[in-house]
């Protein structure tokens, strides 16, 4: 399963002003040590990037690439800012991300064959947040339609069911599972799956936030997913994943194994 | 889900003494503090129970139930012991355990039809512990044919797939959740599930059974798991098993589900 470290994220107070200050050096030492954590993509998030997106994003991926050799997840609403990221970015980018709404696809599907990049498609649309499974699965169809229409390998496609905080929407998980089994039948192969894994805790008490993204994870990879967009730093959460890795044979067992 | 208390166990150097010394106090206050914790059922393991198997058996099913309201999964190989704690159960009681050798299951299905109880069968016969999930569902058929036979109901059977320690067979956790997905095909509905939880943990060094332990559950869970003999004094276990409830919407979200 592959870690996308969601740390370079301009809300993040410390690191957003970083971000929009031009200063390398932290956003750097950041990428750093979340490869070092097991990242295998860092979330590039610069917000709507309504202004100088562009621009933003271009120093951000070339920045961290000049130092960190990791790939990234270009992530904010601005096509343009995607663009001028995926124009400078060295290996295989994610788009992060369109949703199914037909004037993103006709924008970023393109975007991705253009660029050879992966992309995310969120299972929501011009009518709001899905409230099921099935409506998760009626948007991920036309992510799927649209990405073979333009060449788009399923590979290269990571549909996102959009977890939802437990807080408030408490059904909104056991959709999300189930509707990620639904998509196996969209293509052969079936597309990739990733989650915003924090959304889960989002509005939780912070003594609860790992506990909830740590079981979440578990049920979702049990469910079938292929990438995370997550917090490496968080000890707890990479332990879990490390002990799942153990227990499903992926990684041979040391009594030391998560050292 | 049900929690079935492991604790209650002669090989416990601390309760094992008790047990032997037919010293009720101690054991009367460890059953409370796992009903309190959690607890749907308590495992009472006296071990092989050769010579006062019998006697051992009565004594503790009676002084348990007349200070705490709950059933009791009696476990020992001696087959007499179970039947003299069946005797005087109050409420359902499950019989821990026959495998799937004909002599045991002759002699144990009639015992759970005569005392109405439930019955945990180990997918493990004559020839040994099973190496994969065929063999793992090959014993099951033979437990639940035999169980039909006897008019046993397939709510009041439970299959143990053997989960074996991680440490020395890692290949062997994915080979049982396989197989318990294979059982859903034996019975309409399908028969239980059940495992022994921290065997999965067992030769690994303390500061990791927790871990294994919990990661391991919500596999299980995941999986389709109806029972744990598990340790409900492993608080972090038990926060991870309601967070599971919480995120499946089998609970109540509230921001102190916790306490």
């Amino acid at each position: 399963m592959l870690v996308v470290a969601e740390n370079v994220n301009i809300r993040n107070t410390k690191i957003g002003a970083s971000m929009r200050e031009h200063n390398s050096e932290p956003i750097i030492e950041l990428a750093k040590s979340l490869k070092d954590a097991g990242a295998n993509y860092l979330d590039i998030n610069i917000g709507p990037g309504t202004k100088s997106g562009p621009e933003l994003m271009k120093w951000l991926v070339t920045s961290i690439q000049e130092k960190v050799d990791i790939p990234l997840c270009l992530d904010t609403k601005n096509t343009e800012a995607i663009k001028a990221g995926l124009e400078v970015h060295k290996g295989k980018a994610i788009i992060n991300s369109t949703d199914g709404s037909q004037e993103q696809l006709d924008i970023l599907m393109p975007l991705a064959k253009e660029f050879n990049a992966k992309i995310i498609g969120l299972t929501l649309d011009e009518s709001g947040i899905p409230r099921d499974a099935n409506e998760r699965f009626q948007i991920a169809f036309n992510i799927v339609t649209k990405a073979t229409e333009h060449g788009i390998s399923p590979e290269d496609l990571y549909i996102d069911p959009i977890i939802l905080p437990v807080s408030g929407m408490q059904d909104q998980v056991n959709y999300a599972i189930e509707s990620m089994k639904m998509f196996s039948q969209l293509s052969d192969p079936p597309p990739n799956t990733v989650v915003g894994l924090s959304n889960v805790s989002q509005s939780s008490p912070s003594e609860l936030k790992s506990l909830l993204n740590r079981i979440c994870l578990i049920m979702l990879i049990c469910g079938g997913l292929s990438a995370a967009i997550m917090d490496p730093l968080d000890e707890e959460l990479m332990a879990t994943l490390k002990t799942y890795n153990i227990l499903t044979n992926k990684v041979l067992y040391a009594h030391k194994y998560l050292e």
